[in-house]
């Protein structure tokens, strides 16, 4: 008996990534706590008793699907960390140390691989952690990479994506959105600082790092019979998004919304407090920006969980999506 | 730039395994602590504070590398856990949590994928752990299943490889050796209870899993200027060992030093102790059994870190070790 299979309807390629994920989770639900100890939020939460909040998360960089030949090797490495450093952000963590396993076909280039482990050498050095272990396998007949890490971290408070938020609180951006094929997806710097400082504030109730793009990652933050209503004209659209937009023939906003790689947080804030305070402070500790996008608001059927152009009232539209199409 | 290369100069296949994790310890040292928090034991050990200490390993199954169509898929998923709890066995820790990575091609089955979770499942029910996140991503063009698990844990006393052993102390090795081709390398147990307990023995110096052979895996309990004396009668040599001797031409011993996957503890025990009171103090906690097979002695160069017969005082010839060849 093999792992694959002929037969297209039992392919995981026709169930799709999140019903695979589901049927994953409902397979592991026995021995999968609810989030955040188990499946479904940023970093997995261990109780570790006396020593505040340890977190756990793994994320891979696959050849050919996390990147490709316009990386460097260091780009590609730093990448690898990035990722997980952005998970551990989005709890308002600090890394603490790290496991690096890789899986390669014997065609692995030695120098590249030793650029590679430069970029993860300097990036683990910039945020402050080591990598405490690892394995090496072979795997894949030929051109194949795969690394996966397993970053641990702790953080005083862990900010889950869902903390109790409600129609009224507040939704924030940290820097812009967009247009990440135009380098962002390398030069992307973890809002490690800016996750810890957020989780600082008692009123942060939730937050998630934008991997896949507002439009795919806000919808995790909304509660049932919620929706978000944006302020459009104020979303941070990137110079990039605004350049990728001439080529690509869909609006910046389209490119804000649907990109991805953003890896900046999206913030649930407390309505019993005036975010002007929050944004006020922000500017004295640091240099990125944050943005007041939104707020979270009770809706019907037809608008659970989408996202609301507040000036228009129509829900945003296909056209910002059809990059899910 | 992509991470292969068809100049076989620069292939890890022309470096070797061990020259490639030499390579990467190199590389990494800035960053990557000695052991036991770094690379080069069993599991990464990180300091967690007042909760003793926590332990951490990764290890990789992948189709065709670790397992085959000779497997059930049940088989496959509870090995990905049983390889890792062998490593925090061999530290005397109790598993505390885990996280998997998942890279798969198109055309993995589902069913099958099913099948493999249920083996994750019952084996991290039967040890009493929670997997606490994952992730899961395309990798491979076809047929490529590759699965991860960092596994966390904990010890009151983390037993390392190095633990000041020396010339004088004796080597012990819980259950028996070779013939893993049998069948053993889908139902082994992992020595977890066996692990804790002589973990609270004092007297427990080192600790190791036995995954390549007793002949590759003893030297790296071995200090310099040391060598290994042992019994060879007495060596607990598997039946499955014997059966496979039969037709392979090769004796029961080469099987039992070579063969490897045979996931037993190997034990230094220091010499200012009785080891006849241990092995009667283990029947009393343990069905499997403890064997004494030998002590660690001094040597000269031409014996360094060698496997000595002590009843004929010959180095223990290359006919055991042609497994390697």
């Amino acid at each position: 008996m093999t792992p694959f299979t002929d037969q297209k309807a039992d392919q995981i390629a026709t169930l799709g990534e999140n019903g695979l994920i589901e049927k994953i989770t409902r397979w592991m639900e026995p021995i999968s706590p609810p989030p955040p100890f188990g499946i479904g939020d940023d970093c997995a939460v261990m109780d570790s008793g006396d020593v505040g909040t340890l977190l756990v998360t793994v994320d891979a960089l696959i050849w050919n699907e996390h990147f490709d030949d316009t990386f460097t090797p260091q780009e590609a490495g730093a990448k690898l960390i990035k990722r997980n450093l952005s998970d551990i952000a989005a709890m308002g963590g600090a890394p603490a140390g790290a496991v690096i396993a890789l899986t390669l076909s014997d065609d692995v280039s030695v120098s590249w691989l030793e650029g590679f482990y430069a970029g993860i050498r300097e990036t683990a050095q910039k945020w402050g952690f080591l990598i405490v272990g690892g394995d090496v396998t072979r795997g894949g007949a030929s051109n194949f990479f795969g690394s996966h890490l397993t970053l641990m971290g702790s953080a005083a408070r862990a900010i889950r994506r869902n903390g109790g938020q409600q129609a009224g609180d507040y939704i924030l951006v940290t820097g812009d959105l967009g247009g990440s094929r135009h380098g962002k997806e390398k030069t992307f710097s973890p809002r490690i600082t800016e996750g810890q400082w957020l989780a600082e504030q008692s009123v942060v109730k939730a937050m998630i790092d934008v991997t896949d793009g507002l439009a795919k990652d806000l919808p995790a933050l909304l509660p049932k019979g919620t929706c978000a209503r944006l302020n459009i004209d104020r979303l941070p659209i990137s110079q990039d998004a605004c350049k990728k937009s001439e080529s690509s023939g869909k609006t910046p906003l389209t490119h804000a919304l649907g990109d991805g790689e953003d890896y900046e947080l999206l913030i649930i804030l407390d309505q019993n407090t005036d975010p002007e305070l929050l944004l006020e402070e922000w500017t004295r500790f640091h240099k990125s920006s944050l943005t007041l996008i939104g707020r979270i608001a009770e809706s019907d059927e037809s608008t659970e969980r989408r996202l609301i152009d507040h000036a228009t009232d129509q829900i945003i539209t296909d056209e910002a999506f059809q990059h899910f199409r």
